[in-house]
This record gives structure tokens, sequence and C-alpha cells, in this order.
């Protein structure tokens, strides 16, 4: 079996958290890292396996990331799959040097995107993806690499994105050594037309390998375009407890998609999770009382899911 | 053409505005008629012109259907679609002595719902459709009979609803003389695999006439559940503005889907559908202000479509 196969099994989905990274990039609130290992610990006891726990970012700039070792160290503890934003030599460095599961390294769908958000070419930044992958086959064999390609759907500097822009630049990744690639609607452009026949197309580029959907839910499509993305192929979806997350080109806007209501729609469309729904809902309460300056989005944790009726498909 | 044709016509798709009716019915705040009249003229401006406006439901138990007459009127002078809640044989002798365009009844999946909500057995429900299209026949040609099957995909008194019972009722209502019958997933316990199944069903027991779907978000599928029934031959949607409408089997839970967000959800798959965004914003303030004690939900109108790039498909 190789790598990717253990950690992301192409015969079934995967839901990945991504609330303690995404979900604080931009937040008010910075939770202390007790609270974030609670949180962590109460979504382990929920099923969930696949965290994204922080980011190998300058501690100054983004003091919420700070407690990354501290956090994989609590991954570890439990046996988690722990994922990282890696976003430069630096942080490629600092991630070596940890027990760290997953690497998430960054590609940006446009030129502007790229150079505004990383000072590098989407060229420079799929050949830290291929030295990443180079330092990991000699260094760490059982590190995965993660590459995202942001703006996917299209990019608040761009505008437009062609689908064949994006299929190249996660072939390129691929071909530069990633273990698994993603495509991330980084700014909630995307309706599910757009996301299934990304996806349909995606899935003939990774030749049965699973690909990650990464969801922002600005404009309400979250949910409907994780539909698509699972109609179409995908199989591992990004999304974070409560919706947190925000949007950085519209103040107040809605977060990623809100893993909850993504558990019930997979259950809905026939694919097991195994996360326990009532025990999710103690983990957002964790998580809503440490964040307090934050907006919590979301509608199954309201309802519960039926009582008297067949839900899981 | 037919009449049908006339007003639901089958070759595009219609958004219904139920946020005046359904939006209402379990609703704290109790807006004043001006308030609703500015309302349904806003949003008429903003290009909408199918709306539920009220119910002929007896004034003292549902005050807040009884200026049903004025808000007829409201909606001639802007000769928009008007259509409202008939129930039983009291409020379709107060439907015909006035304009409304629709006369909406209800046929509930179950027995039990049924018996429970509207006192009479589903056969009973089937009669009334069938003596209100007699009278209209008659009387008022003009007017529309929709026959909506409550709990189509799940009901919180008798649980699972298989689907071939659904299709019998609504076949029974069409030949009872329903112009348009309707699914509702009244307890929101749909997901988008359901949803799009029953609606591939629903067309052909339609035959090429549209039917309506009418959802809940109570588990945050509504907008998941919009785009599974276009994919599978729905027409005509149901939202209210705001999504409001709660549920009344889930205290606090969120209610119909949002109309701002199917907007945009229909346009990004292709559906034009001649409403304007930046209107139904203004629209939305109005509702807002009418009714502060009601929680408003939604994602597109915090960010707004996209300014830089093609959303609509």
């Amino acid at each position: 079996m190789s790598r990717i196969d253990a950690i992301y099994p192409a015969d079934r989905i995967t839901l990945r958290e991504v609330g303690l990274r995404d979900g604080l990039q931009i937040a008010r609130s910075h939770p202390a890292t007790e609270a974030k290992l609670n949180w962590l610990e109460r979504e382990a006891a929920a099923g969930v396996r696949h965290f994204e726990i922080g980011s190998f970012l300058p501690a100054g700039r983004f003091p919420q990331f700070a407690d990354v070792g501290a956090m994989i160290e609590g991954a570890e503890r439990h046996d988690l799959h722990s994922a990282a934003l890696t976003l430069n030599e630096r942080g490629a460095e600092a991630a070596f040097a940890t027990a760290i599961r997953e690497m998430v390294c960054v590609v940006s769908a446009t030129e502007e995107h790229s150079e505004a958000n990383m000072r590098r070419s989407r060229g420079d930044a799929v050949d830290l993806v291929r030295q990443i992958a180079a330092r990991r086959d000699a260094e760490a064999p059982g590190k995965i690499v993660n590459a995202g390609i942001a703006m996917a759907f299209g990019c608040s500097l761009a505008g437009d994105v062609a689908h064949d822009e994006v299929l190249r630049l996660a072939d390129a990744c691929l071909e530069a050594g990633a273990d698994i690639v993603g495509l991330a609607d980084t700014v909630g452009y995307a309706g599910p037309k757009a996301v299934g026949e990304l996806c349909a197309r995606m899935s003939g580029v990774c030749a049965g390998r699973p690909f990650i959907i990464h969801l922002h839910d600005t404009r309400g499509m979250g949910v409907a375009n994780a539909a698509a993305a699972l109609d179409n192929g995908a199989r591992v979806i990004d999304a974070s407890l409560g919706g947190l997350g925000g949007c950085p080109f519209a103040p107040g806007a809605t977060g990623n998609v809100v893993f909850e209501d993504i558990v019930y729609l997979a259950e809905t469309m026939g694919f097991a999770t195994g996360i326990d729904l009532d025990t999710l809902k103690t983990a957002r309460r964790i998580a809503e009382e440490a964040m307090p300056d934050d907006d919590f989005h979301g509608a199954l944790h309201r309802a519960g899911p039926p009582q008297n009726a067949r839900w899981r498909a």
C-alpha cells in the first residue's frame, strides 16, 4: 500500500478538519493552546482523524500558530493525522524538525495571487513543492506532501481562472512529487456546476489517486459544492468546525464550509464518515467558548439529525 | 398556451418568494401591513414576480395573515403573481371572493401528519383539491390550483416516507385538477441524493409540466438540495428572503432555504433568474427592520457576488 492510500484511502471519503489552521488564520480570538488541545481531543473522540493543526509561519506575525509544536505533540498523543501549512523554505526547515505528518504547500492558480500572497511565481512555488518532496524522500519518507491550488475557482485579484490552467498546475505538483493535490475555492466564487466539472476532470488527472476539495462558504454554496465534488470523484473534503475562517477579501463573510453540515451531507449521500454528530456538538461548544469574538455558522447543530427517520443513505 | 405555462413556463426557472407566508407562519415578529407591502414592492423592483403573500386561515389564530386582502391588492397593483394558503372549505370560500391568483392546497405525504395538521385524511385532502379545482373551472378559470405534498422527504410524526407514496399522491392531485404539484421537505430531512432521485421520478409523473420544490434549510442542506432539484428537472423553487421560516419541530432551527443564496446558485448553474441581487439586499433590510425578533440567515448578502469574475454560467 502506498503512503497516500494508507492516509487517504481512495475507496472511502475523508473529512479534514481545518478549523485549527484556516479557521484561526484571520480570527479575532486566539484560543489558548489548552483550549485548542481540548477541541482537538473532543473532535478525535467524535471520530475525526485528519486535522490541519497550525502553520509554520513566523510566530511574530501569526502568534495564533506559535504553539504548532505543542499541537503536533497533542495530535501524536492520540495518533491523529496532523497537517500544517508549510509556505516557504524556513517553514519547511521547521516542519522537518517535528513529527508533523503532512506538509501543506500552496500554489496559486494565478500569477497575480502567487506574487501578492507569497512573493514568488507559480513556477517557484512548484519548485518549492519539488524541494520539499525530495527532502521528504531522503529524510522522512512517512510524511505526506500536499499541494493545494489556491484560487482554483476564481481569484480575487485576477478574476476568472481557466480549468485548464488549474489542471496543468495540479499535474505539475504531482509531477514535482506531491502525494496529493487540493483544489481550493479560496474566496468562495464557485457554484456546484463549476465544482462538478473541475472535479470530474481532476479525477482524470489524478488517475485513481484521491484529491482534496477545499471550500469556503462565502456565498452559501459550500454544501452544494461539496455535494457536486462527491458526485464527481472527490474523496477528501476540507471543512472547519462551525464554519470558522472568514474571508480576507470580504469582511464579516462566512468562512470555510461547516464541518458538522458536511458530515450530515456525506452520510445522506451514502458516504460513511465514522463521525458522531452528538460528540461533535460538544467539540463545537469548546471552540465557541474559546473564540468568543468570532462567528460560528451552520445549521445541523441546531436541529440535530432526524430522530425518527433513516437519514444515512 | 395553457394556464400553467403562462405562469410557470417549463423552459426556464421560477423562484417563488414564500417569506410573506411560510416565513411568517411561526415568526415572533408580526410586521405591519405597510412594511409587508414595502417588502413586496422592493422585491418586485428586484425582479421577483411570484409571491406567497399570506394565508386564508382564521385571523383569530393567525393574526399575521389577517391582512391577506390588503396583500392581494398590493400584489395586483404591481401585477404580481400572488398565492395564498387555502387549507379548508372556509379558506376556499374566502379565496374565491378575492383576486388571489393561486390557491395553495396541502396534502400530507403521511396519514399521521394529515390527521394531526389538518384533521382530515389524505383522501379527503385530495378531495378538497378536486372541489377547489372544480369551482375554479366554473367560476374563476384564471386561478391556479397548487397542491403541495408536505413531508415528502420524511415526516416528523411518521418517520420515513416512500418515494412511491409521494408520487402516487402527486399523481392523484394532478388527476384531481391541480395545475401544479409541489414536493415539500417540510422538516428539512432531505439530502441532495433523495431530492435528486425523487425529482427525477417526479419529472416523469408530471410529463413535461413544471413542479415545485419547497425546501427547508433545517440541517444546512437547502442549497445543495436545490441544486440537485435543478439538476433533475425541477423548474420552480420556493425560498424565503433571509431564510425566514424556522421549523415548528426544532425550536431555533433555520427556516426556508435562503432566497438570495438560491438566486446566486441558479445563476451559477446557468439558469437566468432576472433578479437583481443588490436590490434584493435592500428588500432584506426592510424585512429585517420589520422583524426585529426573528433570525435572518444566508451568506450571499454578506459578500455579494464576485466583482471581478464571471459568476453567471
